[in-house]
């Protein structure tokens, strides 16, 4: 399938991305902030799911998606011991931008996802504050760096550096072209399970090269999808859950330690906080549509995970831990990518 | 709140139910039919949802439901080993109507609903067979009769005669007034929990009269709600979630061997089998007008329950077993069902 | 069913409870914090779970639960938008006690609930701070006061003044006797649905005293249950499952607003963080002894929300906000509880 | 991993497989019978789960598995239209077995997956009757036929001729040595997608030789799974839902028309359908054990997908149609299945 204009979860009109990356010694870590519209989402929700792969993990904010189904703030992505104080964060820039949250209407759903950089940075140091978290919020756009920034500062995977990466999908339906972009912090995988595009280059870097690796994942991966398809909360939740193809493709096995959760939107039907004297008229597209999104997120997660490794630079951290890039061991190995 | 014209589920426009009722020595069982709408259901399919109290039971079609959040078939009510001989039934019913199915487009998905009726049905028998689940789906109208009839011809509740019981309540909400309909299979409690309108009168039973009952509850209760509110099917499943307040207000404990099991749908908005050429409009309420139809399905699945009760007459069944009914009991003891 | 000895969530052996309560003007709001056993809860896990009565709500930590059965932090309750301060408070805690979390071994999952007080305080000004919540975990206790403290400071319950109840239940099975003990942050409901004991004391006072009340729930419960009884994580569930009979049977409806959340644990197994040379062996009950646990959770539930009424003090919060007290309206209108 | 000594989930000591084929011009169908344990299984009950990847199928049995976590029947697999039929044929079955089911004891929980076979098989027709479903169970075996047999007779996957696939793997922990089994009944994907050890072998006889191909999946899977692993019942659906990185290495990206679903089963704790005076003591594994089941039901179900293709004889069916075989594909031209 064809990727988007920027191949990046923004080319979902309205999403922006921002990072803000906190890179010092033992401090390897940051937070990427993602707003799904221009707008004030509180007021103006979306339509919103989230799906449990592996439950190891953190992430806030997913039981009032399920029962409400809709999204209400921005999503951040940060270390696991910060969760707590990305939600500070969001609540203080949410009751900012509505003074009616707590006073004259009720109170606010933050959505924060997480990962455990615990390999490159000292997470127990806890050293994103709000402020950072504010920083991300207030300056995203359309156009954003992948790899080791943002919360993907401190993450491996499979055994390499990994990251924040991207990919998107157009879907040329019957009734109009949409697009699904999707947006990983990578965590996740050991290396001898690596995959790309069917080539087991894995096992190849673990068999022939890297033989001393000690692999054990106790990672995570955060899948955030977006969309501008005319969807029902059920059927987004279907197209969160196809996310997993992708992930396998790249070898994962969803290993007992890897909190792996997606999260996402459609920017297709805006619902309002406050009830209208009509009812809603929700557009969704027909489940013989779904094929398509089903390949789509496939297609775009396993490509996502492969540029937050191929985007990567190398973070020397915590206690001078350290691991390869994917770049760098493809060029001093003379590897490709491709089968032959 | 109001109920109905007919203060049953055949309130909602649309539904019709029918029984078909067998009664012979250790022969108490029966089928209740209940359809949704009186045109082709599998080409014109209604939003619906399910949601298990307590999952001790063997109701059929549930996972379909979840996934697709339609209805494409009528409801069968029978006893616990029927289930596939209603499933069979459905299925011919449906191949009928439908040369399509199984031909030029995929199959059908029944949806039946079950009690263990083997204190006063010799369960064992197995005495429903297709030509009475045909017969229940032919004959069925707006006006049906509650109690010892159709599927609940064998079933106890609160160690008392239940079976077919039903109520509806009419919401006046600000776009529109909609009606939530509910019919329940009873077979569930024990008689010392049994509480009408805030009155312990089954404790006062138990105590005083009828002391010597034993007392397991190996029950069950299916609940079916129709409405045609316009709903989502997460909409729809959080109302189908608030039954058990109406239950639980009879004195239910949800015992572990009662398979508590809530089917509902909405006639507001039919999805096409087949894809149309443009998206789907789906009308939903906004959810801050839940509340009224939270507050509808529970008066109406506790009114529907006391409804079985003393509608049901007195049924002899397996080895002379018998249960007394609630309409005896007050009679004898001339007991009233109000507070003082 | 009988009470504990405390009549408390701390009759289960280990359990302790402790408040901090903040009331100064606008500021009527606190922590409530739970530890399940007295020893190292990450190095010795208790199996546990959560049961969502209604998403409309906040609480941290219930994905991993899910995934693990395991508990592995105290519990915290608090005000909605301080539920991010509370995690990092019990982060701080944990990292405290345990130098190998983020350093040798993984991260760790707080567990945090919340209600909405915002008509007794501001909750905008989010007053709890980091060592309010360090104090209660630091000031736990087998005995504790209900009512208008700690987390319950600014709730209100059925348009009274709410807060934390408690109450417990003892189990007589035949291989020995069990407690199960829950702890209620009551915060839902409207006065005329209120019901004590089948009596509809909401209605009286709503019909003939208070008719001026404005009656919208924006309320929430938090429900915790402890018990010693052995169970799967499986079984714990559907123990958890039944707190909404007791709940049903105080009057709710489960409002839209209202989320509702069930977390509970038990005390019977505990399962080391290190994992041991060998297998595990879990003991738990058979199916069969369920009933006795599901009838004590409803009891105890319905106690514990009562408990937190009639304890509760009267709070003049907010923008000199105020809600009578069941205690003074049962004095002032000489009401009884109790039927005739 | 190394597969067990059959390399089928009969590799798990008493587990038994039986079929029926049927095939006759239109009828190209049978039954699949798996025996979890060779004792009583409804008074020796084995811990289970199931694990719905999507929910487009009719299984019927999951309900009461994620309640009580057990299975205490035999699993049957048909064709979707015959599942009524089987359910009758295991009730009947164990009605026989056991004297006390619907007479002193309650009823009992038949456990029935399917696919749909109608390109091959005129499924209208229903041809499995309950005769097949007991000649089925009554001829069970550890060594059994794999291929276009059993209710793998009209199934197709990836487009070509599927079926009855099976595969095993041995985990050696510290404290022993288990296995896991899987059992696949294939009907599901299309031929450009199909995935050979990292070869997209599916693209290059789509592309190359067999164009015309028309794919649209109206498929299914059915994924069985049995281990000797000390497993809760949380701990085993954790592994079921790990059976899709194996299907997504094949090259599934879970089309909407594709039911897929994973049952399994461990035999390595019994619970008493009897409640014994003491409680129970269920052996299980360390959290930490579990990534070696993980990649070891991901490889199982890999392979018995392709063991599935590879062993397919050619079937003629409805209307004259036909699928070719992949061992056929693969000697015509000449392809092997290893990347070069």
């Amino acid at each position: 399938m064809k990727p988007g204009s920027l191949n990046a979860i923004t080319d979902v009109s309205g999403v922006t991305v921002g990072h803000v990356t906190l890179s010092n010694g033992n401090m390897q870590t940051g937070v990427t902030a993602i707003l799904p519209h221009q707008g004030n989402v509180f007021h103006e929700k979306l339509i919103a799911s989230s799906h449990v792969i592996n439950g190891f993990g953190k992430t806030m904010g997913t039981i009032q998606l399920a029962e409400l189904g809709t999204l209400e703030t921005p999503i951040i992505l940060t270390n696991t011991l910060n969760v707590g104080t990305a939600a500070n964060a969001v609540i203080d820039y949410m009751l900012e931008k509505n003074a009616d949250i707590g006073n004259t209407t009720g109170t606010v759903n933050p959505v924060i996802g997480e990962c455990n950089d615990m390999f490159l940075n000292d997470v127990r140091g806890r050293f994103v504050k709000e402020e950072h978290v504010r920083q991300a919020l207030d300056h995203t756009g359309v156009e954003f760096e992948e790899g080791a920034v943002g919360a993907g500062r401190g993450m491996l995977c499979y055994s390499l550096k990994g990251g924040i990466g991207s990919a998107s999908r157009v879907l040329a339906l019957g009734h109009g072209e949409y697009t699904i972009g999707v947006l990983v912090l990578s965590n996740f995988g050991i290396l001898s399970d690596l995959t790309v595009s069917n080539k087991p280059i894995g096992k190849e870097l673990k068999n022939n090269i890297l033989q001393s690796y000690q692999e054990e994942d106790k990672g995570s991966v955060m899948v955030i999808v977006a969309t501008d398809l005319p969807l029902s909360e059920r059927q987004l939740n279907r197209i969160l859950k196809r996310a997993v193809t992708g992930l396998s493709r790249t070898g994962s096995i969803i290993t007992n330690g890897s909190g792996e959760i997606v999260l996402g939107f459609t920017t297709a039907n805006k619902i309002p906080h406050v009830k209208p004297s009509q009812c809603l008229a929700i557009e969704t597209i027909h489940e013989e549509d779904m094929d398509e999104a089903f390949r789509a997120v496939g297609e775009a997660a396993e490509e996502a995970v492969l540029n937050s490794l191929i985007t990567a630079e190398a973070v020397v951290g915590r206690d001078g831990n350290e691991r390869p890039t994917l770049k760098d061991l493809l060029e001093k190995f003379a590897l490709s990518l491709k089968n032959p």
